[in-house]
């Protein structure tokens, strides 16, 4: 099983970088990730053109079937989350989650995307989502394989 | 302005404090905010009696406006958590920010709290969860402040 990681933008702090690291080593007993970090497009001053330019790179890195984290979507609670990977993994060998910049995704992007899926009403920053992400995936996986992680 | 986080047990990865660190001094702009981390009391066997024991150390640190965070309860975007603190902080200097342990919190703890709040349907650890927590209270200022931070 092979679950990638499209995000736009990198981590700089140092926390998010070592809880990335932690995730992804507790991941790897469960399946192969990989993080792909697409650069934001920033320096460009329209707003539309920095979600266009950013999907170009999203759609050039869409694998197997493509979950969008997006905040309007619907929320699954952490079990639900984990049954839909594990039927998600009975059909597909890749799973790609797509994260996007800061001023959203675009159309492209969401038709692109096979499903849409929403963590909180809340905004978070994207370091910060990024390790929720991973968290839950870790947490799925605990799940699935009944590990003592989740309560 | 006092914020007090009571939260059941401590942070112990690196990543976890240091995050902690950087948002405790980014609020250090906005407000004073208190970490005030109880002892887990994991060593006893019955759910119920941990749940019993860490809510007499919860009830006992209750001070002004207290807020339960609660996985199955009213959720709120970034702007509309901002808003309520804005409307809180006209009524009081203290508000209170309750993370139960493991198991949940006690009858009690729920009873004497003045409102729940979830973040999402999905069960965070509770060290991520602390952050989480920091980062929109700290983003609730910068939207109040007219910060460029929250997009």
């Amino acid at each position: 099983m092979t679950i990638n990681l499209v995000c736009v933008g990198n981590l700089k702090e140092k926390f998010s970088k070592e809880a990335q690291a932690e995730y992804l080593k507790r991941l790897s007993a469960f399946c192969k990730v990989n993080v792909i970090e697409l650069k934001e497009q920033n320096q460009l001053e329209n707003p539309a053109l920095i979600i266009e330019k950013e999907g170009e790179q999203i759609l050039h890195n869409l694998k197997g079937f493509c979950v969008l984290c997006d905040i309007g979507s619907k929320q699954f609670s952490s079990e639900a989350f984990a049954e839909r990977l594990s039927l998600l993994m009975q059909k597909t060998s890749v799973i790609t989650f797509v994260v996007g910049g800061s001023f959203g995704v675009s159309e492209k992007v969401r038709s692109a995307c096979n499903e849409r899926i929403s963590f909180s009403q809340m905004t978070f920053p994207h370091n910060l989502f990024r390790i929720m992400l991973l968290e839950q995936i870790y947490r799925a996986f605990t799940i699935l394989n009944g590990k003592s992680y989740h309560k």
